[in-house]
């Protein structure tokens, strides 16, 4: 949907073969209206300013490069040697650690949010072997993933299969190759053993379902929020438990003798709680740090408190317990760690499995980009059933005439009183917000 | 060569139908001699007495049991159900570690050693099924193995396959368990991996080469004494680093982007220097602590300062750098934690290997019971290529006929100018000490 754009030669000519430029010729696109939606989220660290939008043109490496900057309104996409004309980008919680500055090492603002996409390729580098023109693909690329066109070192991005539609290959890329590598390259899960996971209800949740049902016998106890328990009823999860309850004394009951695996995408606590759910031979395996977002408080020192809560291990004790403890952070693996052959070679084992009919993403909902601060505010509140995907031809939802009474409604629910107080009190900051509300049954209006 | 015991009934009518207890009819046999032979070895936390041998049967789990006491003089072979006539024991680092008094949670002295046996089945208990007269097996034991009859719990006795020697199932057993899990189940050996692994020149490492070469392309990193390197030229160690030597560096030389799996049997500062090898994606496993037993200082400081040299790690490290720590501790494994059914399957999968002939054992040297000394000394010194085995119908080596001129010699060369000082001064000690020496060569005078 985006007009190709010819690549900036004297760039090229500059020495670099790596990174490529675009001559700034877009017309402002929709991304800008996303942006500015993002704005209305008020969060004590959002990067998002809402004036003089700029865009920097970085290595994914993480070195800064010294191509040009342009304006949003200018050029709002990304660039390096495969480019990608996204058909529909994949929402992950990650996005929501990014908006709320509890993400590590953060690029300089502002920048644009998203970690994966999938579409149609518009444009190759010089050097590029492996893709051409008119690919289907899907792509991973260390932020700038929200973009109507996207540009991704080519070896971030991946042939999908030829029957394979691009809202379940964005749907797929993230959580599958997360689960994947959760399961069964940190786990070792095999015949008979148990898994233990939270927010089973999400994209990770029912890709770690899915997966783990294709090994016999496993017993699955997943933690989801209660309201979700109806919907999971029929998924496959063998013993449904309910976040924010006592479920480690639940799963006491039902399993006395432990735990095999013990997946744990929130932190702080839960790092010590799953760690003494562990059988002898158990693996617990931290792959995120949700809490620090959905934590009670939201200041500054929720996120240093999470990781205070987490027990320090020693070896020793792991020898004395029989037990092993793993990290997992896909994006350390991908943009700082050069791991991307290996997580390649997960991928190609995960559209296998599509392919042979194991696995089917779940899709909660479609979005607008306009509309990306509602769907984040879904998943902040853990109201989606499945994957959050973003799509950018879709049109937005109709948005009331006038200004609404509030200011975009704030992320922290405990902040809604004091707001409400204040605008009461003000009524001076709701001047050209526009629609903020959340509603729970989300949006499936998009194509 | 033991003659068949009764059981002794009043024991059995009292309750219990686990452990049995046999009548003390047994006249002195060979273990006794052993174990004065082990008196000789002066280390600071010996186990064994010179007067009063005491045999307390004790429940292998780990609770006392009341059952009566018998002078060894009487009846030296522990009792449960399964009893074993011994033919071959294996000697593990861990026997050493026991001897030193460095391994945790000790049995009350005077006690016999031993983890692991072969033989045939002399005696069944009421209740076992799987297992009769006769049966050829191999045997984990909680101690008390190296005798001449062996009482174990059924559970722990394994049917060995119909052509394996009894002297192979000793070396294999305990092992190849060990080595299997390691890289396996912990280790996620899958092609193309590097593995790291001190004393490859030992029983366990042994397997660990030939476990390895099961998968394709593995590149075997092996830490070995220099002494050991020519007989290891020719078994697949890719990469063969000499113990002492700055192999870090080496590694990091040859293998700059680090190492897949690290396994660690030394403890001490070899968990950091192994942790910081690793990959991402890389696994570290802490299987032992044989720094305690072989460190430079032999005093009681020598064992909590190894444990005091590793760094504890935070899960929250692991997730940044995608690193894995595990330990593997298959006593408690078996004894404390009653996972006994897992290391079974284990077995089979290594019996299953054997008889595909993807791996034999490497035998060092066969012993009399007499000359575990010597035995064990070698072992200390990392002189052995491959497993020392005991065989109790061996006959011991000759012994000079005269008192030696020093007390038998102490395990910590160290000790040896000090020793020779003292019986200059005295030499009223070595009397009843009989042939301390101990040969590099080692015996091979067992059948």
């Amino acid at each position: 949907m985006c007009a190709p754009h010819k690549f900036d030669d004297a760039l090229q000519s500059s020495g670099s073969t790596d990174i490529w430029s675009l001559e700034p010729e877009r017309s402002s696109c929709r991304l800008l209206l996303a942006a500015q939606q993002l704005v209305e989220l008020v969060t004590p660290f959002f990067y998002f300013t809402t004036s003089d939008f700029t865009v920097y043109v970085i290595d994914v490496g993480g070195r800064k490069f010294s191509a040009q900057n342009a304006r949003v309104n200018e050029a709002n996409c990304m660039q390096t040697p495969c480019e990608n004309d996204v058909v529909f980008d994949g929402l992950n919680f990650q996005d929501l650690m990014v908006r709320q500055g509890t993400i590590d090492s953060p690029p300089k603002t502002p920048f644009i949010l998203g970690f994966e996409c999938a579409g149609d390729v518009e444009q190759v580098g010089e050097n590029v072997k492996n893709l051409k023109i008119g690919d289907r693909v899907a792509a991973l690329s260390e932020y700038k993933a929200w973009a109507e066109l996207v540009l991704v070192p080519a070896k971030y991005v991946f042939a999908i299969p030829s029957d394979m539609k691009y809202e379940d290959a964005a749907a797929i890329i993230m959580n599958y190759i997360v689960a994947y590598i959760l399961l069964f390259e940190l786990g070792n899960l095999t015949a008979g053993k148990s898994v233990l996971f939270h927010s089973a209800g999400g994209g990770v949740g029912h890709a770690l379902v899915q997966l783990s049902q294709t090994v016999p016998d496993v017993k699955i106890f997943g933690v989801a929020s209660k309201s979700k328990h109806e919907a999971l009823q029929d998924k496959g999860i063998t013993h449904l438990l309910e976040r924010g309850s006592d479920y480690v004394s639940e799963v006491r009951k039902i399993a006395p003798e432990g735990i095999d695996i013990v997946l744990d995408c929130l932190c702080g606590e839960e790092c010590n709680r799953g760690y003494s759910l562990l059988k002898p031979m158990g693996k617990y395996v931290l792959y995120g740090s949700a809490n620090v977002v959905t934590g009670e408080t939201k200041s500054i020192f929720s996120a240093a408190k999470s990781w205070w809560q987490v027990d320090k291990v020693s070896p020793s004790k792991l020898f004395d317990e029989n037990k092993s403890i793993a990290g997992f952070n896909l994006r350390h693996l991908l943009f700082q760690q050069n791991q991307v052959e290996y997580v390649s070679g997960i991928l190609d084992k995960v559209f296998d499995l599509w392919t042979k009919k194991k696995i089917t993403p779940v899709i909660d909902s479609k979005w607008a980009l306009e509309d990306v601060s509602e769907a984040m505010q879904k998943m902040h509140d853990r109201k989606n059933i499945g994957k959050l995907i973003l799509d950018p031809s879709a049109e937005p939802k109709p948005k009331p005439a006038t200004p609404l009474k509030s200011k975009g409604k704030s992320i922290d629910k405990e902040d809604k009183e004091k707001d409400k107080k204040k605008e009461e009190e003000s009524g001076s900051n709701s001047a050209g917000a526009t629609n903020g509300s959340h509603s729970p049954q989300g949006g499936t209006q998009a194509s």
